[in-house]
């Protein structure tokens, strides 16, 4: 990595993500002020919320209106998570610019999190495509392949499966597929060995990297995955997140340590780190009491410190 | 990184680095009972102490004595830092295998940390070796140069500058020079930069990384330096530590974070890591109220994990 590196796109899917992770429920006014300020701190793209029942996920409930703001802003791309057909009718309905389809390698996982066997999944992603490639055909829809590097159910997840998963995820018809450390169980050397395989399976249809830090590990993740060239990566302002169906996984990536991270190497990701700072204060009058995670908020950016120069991907 | 990787060597600083930093002053019985406990877990470098004036770090008045016991303990290589000749001659006496002493290539981080410039450093340093050759043959120098990602008082260091005092130091016949991010500067990339340089210089005799997280790079640059050919690491139980010069720039990596990267990449260290959270319980009960940092000691070992096959390095 030098300063004529390629840069990344940073996706921030705190507002869902960490929003539906954590029990206070943040209003919708507040939500936008959130989106906005991480917008003007240069996010370019920001998963804004989940589109399931709101019975399942009361933080979820005003999905349709988050997403009917985050399209007032210019040049954002506005993602959603739907775990289903119906999520998705409503996501697309909504206007969103791409869908995200969690599927989790571990069968076990997939029982337990949208009580799906993987042959049932495969029908509600071609079903997905299918309505997508009918009514929505500019829309992005990625499948975000959850407990590729280990399950707190099913322990040890062999890589063999996630290519599998992955390759026949592209057949369904899916634009891209990434890879989740849902249990925040991933190494570096697993990291790098699996962006490297899913490239070779998949060329330009390989994704982002979504890595949860439960033990630590998330930033060494981020190198590793950089090493095997990957250019998207989620995170999460805060560290705001994780999975609640895992237990103890908690905990995405902070996107400031991540951007810090990223220019001080020289890659650029287009993020201006105070506004970027500022924008947590947003987060934080929205969700009074929760704790926030990170240290460059704290520790502010190296006496003499310098940006990348050159573009983000896009 | 696989499993037929040599391994690595963890060197332990917390009863020394984190000891020093924390205003709790934790009892003689106590370091001793946490040192076993580390040594149990497999540690076999720990730094037990530093020698320098009890009226300036009263916390390290019993170096000596904790000196005495850590050398009972069977394989354990016992370390200490000194700032000059006279605790050079302390430690010395008291029978430590390894002596480091810390050269800021920041000058102004000299002058505030131990008054001297490059110069009288370079004469200090030479002073120590002198002894060491005269009446200590078989002991073991290195020279931790500090702030060499970067300075909170005089911000960029130059990488040149690194190199020409890592170079001038092993004139003076230290065996060894090791990297030190004092400030929690460093990123990956200058990492991996700064110790390949390292290495062509001096060869054999590049030392180890001494990382701090103060801005949670901590394991992003363990995973450079491991790119780089790195085989030493300090790190610090529970995170304590940190340099109190530097501003803001507190914690060490966190040794039970480290080993769980290392050991789940595939790189053996040769630590226990159950055994090395017991140790943990021994640091909490001789510091009572302080802070423990990590993650790896809350979340737990993931389902399945399998420890790293072959040799840690020696």
């Amino acid at each position: 990595m030098n300063s004529d590196s390629t840069g990344v796109l940073i996706s921030e899917v705190g507002p869902r993500d960490g929003l539906q992770s954590v029990t206070t429920i943040m209003s919708t006014a507040a939500k936008c002020a959130w989106i906005d300020a991480l917008a003007r701190a240069g996010l370019r793209e920001i998963e804004v919320g989940s589109f399931v029942p709101a019975t399942l996920l009361p933080q979820m409930a005003d999905a349709a209106q988050v997403v009917a703001h985050a399209l007032t802003l210019p040049g954002l791309r506005v993602a959603a998570l739907v775990p289903n057909r119906r999520g998705a009718e409503s996501a697309l309905a909504a206007g969103v610019h791409k869908i995200t389809v969690p599927f989790s390698v571990s069968e076990p996982h997939s029982l337990a999190n949208v009580r799906k066997t993987h042959a049932q999944m495969f029908d509600e992603l071609a079903s997905i495509v299918a309505l997508r490639d009918a009514r929505y055909p500019d829309i992005e829809i990625e499948a975000g392949l959850s407990t590729a590097f280990g399950c707190t159910l099913q322990g040890v997840v062999p890589e063999d499966d996630v290519l599998r998963i992955a390759v026949a995820a592209r057949q369904c018809g899916v634009d891209e597929v990434g890879l989740s450390d849902t249990a925040g169980y991933g190494n570096p050397a697993q990291v790098k060995r699996l962006f490297r395989r899913l490239q070779q399976e998949l060329g330009a249809a390989a994704g982002g990297a979504h890595f949860h830090n439960t033990r630590g590990q998330g930033l060494a993740n981020v190198v590793a995955a950089l090493n095997a060239g990957v250019t998207t990566f989620d995170a999460s302002q805060g560290g705001i997140g994780g999975c609640p169906y895992a237990p103890g996984a908690t905990g995405n990536i902070v996107t400031e340590d991540l951007v810090f991270l990223l220019e001080a190497m020289g890659v650029p990701t287009g993020i201006d780190i105070e506004q970027l700072i500022a924008a947590r204060e947003r987060l934080a009058a929205g969700l009074p009491g929760e704790p926030l995670y990170g240290y460059l908020n704290a520790a502010g950016l190296p006496k003499g410190f310098s940006y990348a120069t050159g573009q983000p991907a896009q």
